[in-house]
């Protein structure tokens, strides 16, 4: 029995600030189902997008340690300003492979954009790093980028408040700039914003391709499972949900945005 | 020399999860102008208001250890939050004297009301915690209350959108339960609403008395003092601010919402 072989029936580890990874976690499950996985939301702490590169850094090293702890065989940042600002310090620290939402979110945009005018929304530390600018223009140098920090809409999808009338005009300001800009494509920057589609298609207009990073994000992990031998042969035991807050409002949280029944557990950090 | 001259100099420590308790310290300034202030901005891990009880007890215990290690003579939880969910706790812990932010509200509310029908605006943790009702109740057992979380409030003034259309909306559709109440006072349950004062305001009509705690509590602070013998006979060194993340997105909100021009030092937590 190989290291290969013993190390694929662990877990895989994701973590997020809060729920918006589940969106990736989807499709990890849709694309690898015999996968174990384990999701970490760091709700005592969240929203992380407002906050600075090193407070952001040393909660990804925290949260990285938190799995580690699980025996996970490779991390997923299930968050898009934490692979923007802690990627390169998680990477440097850490052996375990791990996968950021970055790279795959900038390859998806590339491949979905005609005209190489593509939107590309998140949060202040996100959009600040410049990590989705660089991604993009590394893969199509002509690329013509608008980026757009939008700060208030990780509250918005935590409170639930994205079916009203003040969600709509406050995506409305956002976005107000991208108006006559010829953009083709939007990039959903943040995990969370996923739960702002239909109103973001609404307002950008049904020309436009939304993309997130999430199922390019899941086949990488795919990929790199395979490349490393990992992938899990036989079916593991249920995934495992932990936060470092109240897991009750997680769970209905998840239920309602997610359609997920699940059980929650409380870790402190 | 007794101990309580020599403790007299010492400085007065406030925390808050951000930038809202400076509403607290500038009445402090006005009314104590001999009194040296230090106060400590939890931005690493701000809102406290969507957060479990646990866990805000926790931060206030460790902001609390931070004060202390400057070497206060009295603590001031200018937090609504944490004043209604952690006092208690601190007040068992510590020996300091304390002094939150829910008493004081209370009895300005108490004073201001004719009526007798109170709004009482609120995060998730103040208002669920119900001791804002509590404590008017106290003092005027035939009060009918009309309690509203308000969790978006904080992330809108910490970004600053406070003239915008979409904060409007918010405002109305968070106080539309209020319409035809009868009520003729709204206490705002949060050191960050004073800043959205006018909006309220102008929901609410001018007939509405809108209070919140931060004279009352400066008063409290000050009878407290003069209790203990711990009021400073003269000027003392220049007040001080600290944060736990980002100082210059402090010191700029400071800046923009309060016209207050200070230096701000991170501590790491």
């Amino acid at each position: 029995m190989t290291f290969q072989h013993d190390c694929s029936s662990l877990p895989i580890g994701l973590f997020d600030s809060g729920i918006g990874g589940l969106t990736v976690m989807q499709e990890l499950m849709r694309l690898l189902p015999h996968e174990q996985l384990i999701y970490f939301g760091d709700t005592a702490r969240i929203p992380y997008g407002n906050k600075s590169r090193e407070t952001v850094i040393r909660y990804s090293i925290e949260n990285t340690i938190t799995l580690l702890e699980k025996q996970i065989k490779l991390l997923v940042i299930a968050c898009n300003t934490a692979s923007a600002l802690a990627l390169g310090n998680l990477s440097s620290l850490f052996k375990i492979p791990m996968i950021g939402v970055v790279q795959p979110g900038a390859e998806k945009a590339v491949a979905a954009s005609k005209n190489g005018r593509i939107a590309i929304l998140g949060t202040r530390g996100t959009i600040h790093s410049g990590v989705y600018q660089s991604a993009i223009l590394q893969k199509l140098p002509e690329a013509i980028l608008f980026p757009i920090a939008c700060p208030l809409f990780v509250p918005l999808v935590e409170e639930q408040w994205i079916d009203r009338p003040s969600a709509e005009l406050i995506v409305k300001e956002y976005l107000a700039p991208l108006k006559g800009c010829g953009i083709d494509t939007a990039l959903l920057g943040c995990t969370h914003y996923p739960l702002l589609r239909g109103l973001i298609q609404r307002e950008l207009g049904e020309e436009v391709e939304i993309v997130d990073s999430a199922s390019t994000c899941a086949e990488h992990v795919k990929e790199v499972l395979q490349e490393h031998q990992l992938l899990s042969s036989q079916q593991q035991q249920a995934s495992q949900y932990f936060v470092s807050d109240d897991p009750g409002k997680f769970q209905a949280l998840a239920e309602r945005l997610f359609g997920l029944s699940i059980t929650v557990n409380k870790i402190t950090g």
